[in-house]
């Protein structure tokens, strides 16, 4: 079971073996925080020893900046996917919304460490991770400006109003959990649905 | 300054040395996270002796338990207010919205604690902070309800809503800074506007 999910978190990465010990770092960095966390707990926790985790990452930090780098790639990836699939500033939010909600509550433990776990990068692998959510952020802003330009929308700050729409996907991988009676699509859906009403549209 | 802005944060805790380790205690859990944390590195930050933190503390779960409660008691509080200033369900949520997303704003630092350390309060604690924060919730939902039967909302799910009012503000902690260009009283009146928008409103 933890192959095949950590497979399907990271199609990307290889070995298996890379791929289980960042399962494991995710697990210890969500319960326990990053600072609280050793190389050994993460080795342990993936039923290896340390030397075997430095084969993979030469640092606890070279771990979680690739958890980091690749949630936020996912999450730039879907919200460019959006970009494609629809013309209309509305249906694009929708689309943005519906995904990137999705996506927060399906990967709810992956994305706290993605979103919360942001400081503990050290300097440059920051600033790699904060240009991702730079580029994430403005495809947001501009398409409410677009929105708010054509008419579709009614926004006076589309900053503050790109930033409230985001702040609402990130905060659901806090509250998420198993328990929650909608589904991760389901709340996609119902949250666009409160989006496109906050943006002023008469299609909502 | 330091005992200057405990007073503020905390006007109801005694004496000032309380304070200034709850104070201690948010710097250190909100840079490097509860577990990360010892009570020695407290006691240090706050310039005192393990043992003197014990005076006030039995333990460094009872300081985060002193912190996650109050914080609670206060957002509580002023949701709380806000029912006795207004009675129509577009101001109640009006007030609630300006006064909590600028707690959130104002209090960053405090409320990253009180927001994501919660899982790390001991059973019997955990349970008295999850009582406050259902009396909120309860308290947004009601006002929504009340607000989509008279007609002032058009809202179907006043859970799903409430959730997303309460979310938005949460996750104000989270990326507010010095640097955001909006003062906390600001960002709560933008707020408030695309909340109410939200939930369907003419007023808005």
């Amino acid at each position: 079971m933890t192959t095949s999910l950590s497979a399907e978190l990271w199609p990307d990465v290889q070995p298996e073996t890379a791929r289980r010990l960042m399962l494991a770092g995710v697990e210890s960095f969500a319960k326990r925080g990053y600072h609280a966390t050793t190389t050994r707990d993460i080795a342990g926790a993936a039923g290896m020893s340390p030397a075997a985790l430095y084969v993979h990452f030469p640092s606890k930090a070279a771990l979680l900046f690739e958890i980091s780098r690749s949630g936020h790639e996912q999450t730039l990836a879907l919200v460019e996917n959006a970009l494609e699939k629809a013309e209309d500033p509305v249906e694009r939010i929708r689309l943005v919304v519906e995904d990137f909600v999705a996506w927060h509550a399906r990967r709810h433990t992956v994305a706290r460490v993605v979103q919360y776990e942001l400081n503990a990068l050290p300097e440059k692998e920051f600033e790699v991770v904060t240009e991702l959510r730079r580029r994430i952020e403005r495809i947001v802003r501009d398409v409410i400006a677009a929105g708010a330009e054509s008419g579709a929308f009614s926004v006076t700050d589309s900053h503050t109003a790109a930033r409230a729409v985001l702040s609402l996907g990130v905060d659901v991988a806090r509250w998420y959990s198993e328990r929650t009676r909608q589904t991760p699509a389901e709340l996609g859906k119902d949250y666009s649905e409160l989006v496109l009403r906050m943006l002023g549209t008469r299609a909502a």
